[in-house]
């Protein structure tokens, strides 16, 4: 006999169906017990005679197997329920729950609910938050994909560092040093010149940052694209804000029964978005927000004010600060000018959750700029090597998913948009 | 003005266009060039007079900008040209190519060829493996995707390892060890317990095996799947079939331009995959082949002839082995009986594709097989542990992408189905 869902099973009223999921809730009277059984889909009220089961076997969280009768029914979940024949234990709860996961709201702390990390994803409210996160990962593919942009998997074991200052994790590498990568920065452009034109990468990505913070990960999921042909950063800017357009209503078509469980509006996205350069930006918090503190970037409270702003002035949830100085972004970023650059961040709810901008696309230029940034070009040899040969003008941008995830839904810790997290002091479970 | 890609240009006789792309070709006449301009989506004869252009600016695989008329004319490439206004330089190549791409076949040794990977991924046949590759890719999410799978994203930076034996890369993970992840194995199944119940993964792993062959990478990308409510192994291998199936159809429908360039025959899934058992398997080597060193594994040879077996005894492309005695399999796998094991290996062309099975889901049986395995519960308590709480019967595989497409092309080494390979001794590009 094949498994139902329980969201098909009102297709089966009067019908003898076989449903499988966990035990969501128990309450036992003295000749019936009523079983809540959840699965992937759903929670459905089943109702057992007490004949067909040993009440040591029903247990919170149980995995079994229920045959019975659909029938029609008025109870809080469905206007269906089971009427079992048949009950079957297949992988029974062996110890007290650590947690508590068919309450409402989990009502644990992070460190609890990241522990215990299995039972509180079996949780209907922090389960929606990775249906969200698929619904996002899948817009942004699907979106590139259409555009003629190749998928790329590209090496996570580096020789070289793409970032220069910030800190690396060291593996040991047969008789070398490696290290794990901080972005799939060189390895896009590489394939950008490679011919493929216009690439993306969706995958992990490394910081060994020392702080913990509730926005850094140690390990996390980039969203990368490069592509070339462009004219400069505003290219960029706009295929960004097309594909967000994209995402927010794939959100809002698929995800609409996750979303008001986790009581998420979206935001909108329908007009462009607003660009300030970082110039400007500088002189609105010193003259909106008497903040002065800052010097060539901005800091998370400034990041925070300029959403402020963003959302007040300029009615967007979103805004572009572009032309960042030359002197804070990476060697590979295009100049303009003496002292700014072709690139931008994108801020969202009070956070940076996208850089990106032109990258130098001529040989001479780029080996300056290295030599610019107190580098070592000999340290990029196998990266600059490829602008000797014909690459075309191009740039990209980085999202980290986990970061769009939790502003998108309003969580407080990026933690809580990861599945298993790797920080400061997790390497397990 | 906007770029017109190449293969949209019959759309545009007689009208001024821009494309842009490489220099592929080069003939110059007394008073006209011919470039044969190449972007991602084919190749264009372009017709210059010489007083538009310095001669010292038309190299090979520069990148240009070029304004024209589309011109009906017969030409070995298409039934038009490209009759050139304007010609600019975007990014001139500086140096004498070290490898030549315009030729029919690349004709150059592997080590040249992935030392040199830039440039040789801008050849057609190259390029093509990889266009290949992204629908083999998309073609597994796709179908995963509409049978009800969660994409997972999960560490790679792990405590524990998942296969006991095989060799790992160890991490500096701040004051403690980590090691990079042979496998989302542990986590694919918790996270079937975690309530998803189905879930895949298509994600780099890392094995630290010493060996160079033609078959081993240390980096390679893993399309992982594993899915709880099964009934045994069998399930597994039914949605094998049915997602080959469902690749190798997409293939036809959008690479038939790739295959030819690359002259290859898809292989035939349309009935089911014969399964044989491994003692079945052992019996055979000996009978049909005289193997006879053959103890509780096969070994490349064995792989070989039995895929010369499926396809002249049993007429088929695709071979299960099933039952791998229980010695030789991973302590999570399902015992079946005192010495054979729920579990299959699927061969094709001469090589494993899929490792795969069920797995054990109660936890007093889990702890009795790690240490029938010879090894120590206390190393794997973060995973033990799940298995107190209800966790579904489940199973699942994993197939090696680079394998798979390897295989698919008739690609004698598994590194050109890498962009960038990782192996024994290259770390670079």
């Amino acid at each position: 006999m094949k498994r139902i869902l329980i969201n098909k099973l009102n297709n089966y009223i009067e019908n003898e169906v076989k449903i499988e999921g966990w035990i969501h809730r128990i309450r036992a009277l003295k000749s019936i017990t009523f079983v809540i059984l959840r699965d992937r889909t759903g929670l459905v009220q089943c109702v057992i005679d007490n004949k067909l089961i040993n009440s040591e076997d029903i247990k919170l969280e149980s995995v079994v197997s229920i045959k019975g009768i659909v029938k029609e029914s008025n109870n809080k979940l469905n206007n269906f329920e089971i009427e079992v024949r048949k009950f079957e234990v297949i992988s029974k709860c062996k110890d007290e729950l650590p947690i508590e996961i068919n309450k409402e709201d989990l009502n644990i702390n992070l460190v609890t609910m990241l522990n215990n990390r299995v039972l509180s994803l079996r949780h209907e409210k922090i389960n929606a938050i990775f249906k969200v996160q698929n619904v996002i990962v899948n817009g942004f593919r699907e979106y590139l994909m259409d555009e003629g942009f190749t998928e790329i998997f590209t090496p996570k074991l580096v020789s070289e560092g793409a970032e220069g200052g910030t800190e690396v994790f060291e593996v040991k590498y047969f008789e070398d040093k490696a290290y794990l990568a901080q972005s799939p920065q060189f390895y896009k452009q590489m394939m950008v010149a490679a011919g493929f034109e216009k690439v993306f990468e969706i995958g992990h990505v490394y910081r060994a940052e020392q702080h913990d913070t509730n926005r850094h990960l140690n390990e996390y999921v980039s969203m990368d694209l490069e592509f070339g042909f462009i004219e400069n950063e505003e290219d960029i800017m706009k295929l960004e804000e097309e594909f967000l357009k994209f995402i927010i209503n794939k959100l809002e078509k698929e995800t609409q029964k996750y979303l008001n469980l986790l009581n998420v509006e979206l935001p909108n996205v329908n007009g462009s978005i607003p660009r300030i350069k970082f110039s400007k930006a500088i002189e609105i918090l010193k003259e909106e927000y008497n903040k002065t503190n800052l010097e060539n970037d901005l800091d998370p409270e400034a990041e925070k004010l300029l959403c402020e702003y963003a959302k007040e002035k300029l009615g967007s949830d979103f805004i572009f600060v572009t032309h960042y100085p030359r002197v804070k972004r990476p060697m590979y970023t295009m100049p303009c000018g003496e002292n700014e650059t072709h690139s931008f961040d994108l801020l969202f709810r009070g956070i940076e959750i996208t850089t990106g901008g032109q990258r130098i696309h001529d040989y001479d230029m780029l080996i300056n700029n290295i030599k610019y940034k107190g580098l070592n070009p000999e340290n990029y040899l196998s990266y600059t090597e490829v602008f000797k040969y014909g690459v075309p003008k191009h740039g990209g941008l980085a999202i980290g998913l986990e970061r769009i995830v939790s502003k998108i839904l309003g969580l407080e810790n990026v933690r809580e948009a990861t599945l298993i997290t790797r920080d400061r002091h997790r390497l397990i479970p």
